[in-house]
């Protein structure tokens, strides 16, 4: 691969093809904008770079869900790929082939393709002045490349407007989720230490995750053995670390994101985070208890406050009646749920919180921030 | 319900039915014997107090196992299953319904059938002259009674041996899995803090929250509505927060065991311990991710040495394949399996670990270990 120039921000302020209507963000600077429009001829030309994979699909439904203004919207997918339909806002569309061609009529391209495939064709799309929203980790750790949860550091894109090229990235689902729920809380008490637990559902392996998830059930539930294509290891009714490489930390890929992209979108190289990341046979929304080691005292009430003032975060804590956030909750829904607030009773006093957090993977874990990402940009 | 007398330590040292041979212990004191001999004239009479359940079941595979010496083997269980039959040692054995008089005979009662249970026929048993091993957590706090994992705290049941009247409390099955990983390291290193979050499996809720996860599974699997017996959350492709009550610290039952038993069997009221408790769509295996901060340093090797000279402990840690300890790793099995033993990123020095551990729910975390201090009693 031929090494890539440097993806900062570059091209002309306005756009020929048409520079979004101010009217159209309902929310301007930091938190969720909720766009509302669809198909309009002033709207940007949208591109979806991996539209057949599970968060392709996604960015369809989140587009439509959110009526994201568009002009045009161009689904691109491998050779493999090319020539099928993609059904969107009442229209059929073919699949294009992913050229370095691809992007020449293009504002805003939502990458969910791999990070070979964005290292590949993003400063094609960068000179044609398109804004990529990477959901690879391909440059999440760059310099200069802003790594963005709306609601939480929205202001670090300031400046990232359609009409220019550029790339911003989607962080890892994992930290997406973690982050939505512990910010608020970092805001009100400074948070000093973070242990983390995942419990992560198959889709953050893919579509074919999911798939060999449900067919090892029926397999198991029939007394045959498992197919095993996906994972090296048994998925059904069992669970096992996160299938990333181990870095020569001891932690693996997935965990030293969480630490690291922590750091970035927090500004704050000082927070100390440790991550243990798990599958487990769940299907599309991610789990994570917390441990918080906070510098300030945060009680238990105003912790909730915190949260019940936060945008994307809904809070499921009824101790009475034992019910918390599960993941079924959280499956398909734009918000990250939290409960089990409670206050660390391995210290002795306020500067330590327990949580319990779940989220959509494929939703705000990749799709839907990405899409709110492209809001900011109109 | 009466109130209970005191169920400490009584009865004469010697019992006429036969005390054991000493030549039964093959490793006296601390640590698990190894039993070899099973029916014989000499051996204690046992009973098992709630055979019918999961582990009522699983404690006639562990004795048998084992070859636990025994004289008779009286299978006891509510009117409802008396009457059943249960196969044991070639054997075909009438299941017998559990009254006070039910121990006249006996001289080790394991119990596995509710606090309740435990609580209502544990003053009669010991009035005769029975040691009991209760799975349950009626006695598991109170004052004289000994908390037993015996690869950790056997020293702790000297002078308990049949033919006197007694309880031993075996700890809840998240705690001896968590112990057994982590106090060959608090040996090492002392610890000081912990912080766990665990996986578990729908066997520590009995057989019938297996069987309603694997009826969940294949409705759900058949686009049906899903059976929610058991728990009230859909089990199937999901995870909830322990279903055990909220205490007023915000903690659930389970994790305030994990606290508590933890102090009471190190005998350190001030190791601080905070965990959260997670049900995983999992057969009878539990999880627990867990996180230590030592009073001296420890590096990953001096770890890993101490994890493996430890009796029922077994490393999976082979970073370059990505395999470490999983549930089904460790179904049916009697070792604790760790692994993902690394140097916690989050602090500049040698003073904090991360771990992952999988053990069987129903074997070392109930029958088994109850098997084994029933051994220490011979």
């Amino acid at each position: 691969m031929a090494p890539l120039r440097m993806p900062v921000l570059r091209g002309s302020p306005c756009l020929a093809l048409g520079a979004p209507q101010p009217g159209l963000r309902a929310r301007p600077g930091r938190g969720a904008a909720v766009v509302r429009a669809a198909k309009t001829a002033d709207g940007p030309s949208v591109a979806i770079a991996g539209v057949t994979g599970a968060v392709g699909q996604e960015f369809l439904r989140v587009l439509k869900e959110r009526d994201f203004p568009y002009s045009k919207l161009k689904p691109l997918a491998s050779a493999r790929s090319a020539g099928k339909h993609v059904q969107f806002d009442g229209q059929d569309i073919v699949v294009e082939e992913l050229t370095a061609d691809s992007f020449k009529d293009v504002d805003i391209a939502l990458f969910s393709a791999g990070g070979s495939i964005t290292k590949k064709f993003a400063q094609a799309a960068i000179d044609s002045n398109c804004m990529i929203v990477d959901n690879s980790s391909a440059f999440r750790m760059t310099d200069g490349v802003p790594l963005i949860i709306p609601e939480v550091n929205g202001e670090d894109m300031a400046g990232y407007k359609v009409g220019k090229g550029g790339i911003i990235a989607n962080p890892n689902c994992s930290t997406i989720i973690a982050l939505m729920a512990v910010t608020p809380l970092h805001k009100a008490a400074g948070v000093e230490r973070m242990v983390i637990s995942t419990y992560q559902a198959a889709s953050g392996a893919g579509q074919a995750a999911m798939d060999e998830l449900v067919l090892q059930m029926r397999e198991f539930l029939d007394g045959k053995e498992v197919t095993k294509e996906i994972f090296p290891l048994q998925y059904a009714f069992n669970l096992f670390s996160h299938n990333s490489p181990i870095t020569d930390t001891g932690y693996n890929e997935e965990e030293m994101k969480m630490v690291k992209e922590t750091h970035k979108i927090w500004k704050d190289p000082d927070v100390k985070v440790t991550a243990t990341c798990i599958r487990v046979p769940v299907m599309r929304a991610h789990a994570e208890s917390i441990n918080l080691q906070l510098k300030n005292p945060l009680t238990e009430s105003e912790a909730r406050a915190a949260l019940n003032s936060s945008p994307g975060v809904s809070i499921i804590d009824d101790r009475e009646n034992n019910r918390f956030p599960t993941p079924l909750d959280a499956t398909s829904r734009d918000d990250v749920y939290v409960g089990r607030v409670r206050r660390d009773i391995s210290r002795g006093d306020d500067k330590g919180l327990d949580l319990f957090v779940c989220g959509d993977q494929i939703k705000k874990g990749a799709a839907l921030n990405a899409v709110q990402i492209a809001e900011l940009l109109l």
